[in-house]
């Protein structure tokens, strides 16, 4: 079998690849908000992982949230696998800021949404995609 | 500076302690819910930690995750750090079920919350006390 998107997850923005992880973004504009999804068939979980592709997991989450640190400056990051509605695995790595919409609860569940403008979605994925793809070399 | 616990994490009920992190259980019936607290100072992320206590934090997570997903068996674990409200770090791994009042949203902003009774904690507690303390030996 070859590794495909989850049709949730393919309508996300294209960043990069790690050597583990597909990086997504996702068209939100009160929160920068990546995915990383393993590569990997058959993975509900992080425990459908091996140990191995777990501990290179870490390191890609190690990284991208230094760089979501660095770049967007937030209140905290929100590291999460929850996979209810959407059975592959995928890691979301959000930046937070005390004045967004949903402070200080979650984003999963809070109403507001709004997607960037054209503008804003062009300039923000080259921008991940040069941290993360030069950086990752 | 010596570790302690945040004003919130400190009401949790204590199970056990890994290498690097203390285990807490939520007092909630609803989800089985454990907490993993890296026993380190001045951390509020998992970027705050080293990367060999964030790999060592990866090895605490899949065996506890384990644990819970043999001994509840569950549809899915929600496996998070997020710390809005509490900033000192500690992960939720959550059990959840399709018949869970949240299911398919998140728990932590959902309104019903219940405690075990005396006896069910005081068994549930013993249990997780065995399972995780025993195996991590």
């Amino acid at each position: 079998m070859i590794f495909t998107l989850h049709s949730n997850l393919v309508k996300k923005i294209f960043i990069t690849d790690l050597p583990l992880c597909r990086v997504l973004l996702e068209d939100e504009k009160n929160y920068p908000w990546l995915f990383l999804v393993p590569r990997q068939i058959n993975t509900s979980r992080i425990i459908d992982l091996s140990v191995t592709d777990q501990l290179q997991l870490m390191k890609e989450l190690d990284f991208v949230q230094r760089v979501m640190w660095e770049e967007f400056k937030p209140a905290q990051l929100n590291v999460a696998a929850i996979g209810n509605k959407t059975p592959q695995l995928h890691i979301h790595v959000i930046a937070r800021y005390i004045n967004d919409p949903a402070w200080p609860n979650t984003v999963w569940d809070h109403s507001i949404r709004s997607h960037y403008d054209e503008n804003k979605k062009r300039s923000i994925t080259q921008r991940l995609k040069l941290l993360l793809s030069e950086a990752s070399k």
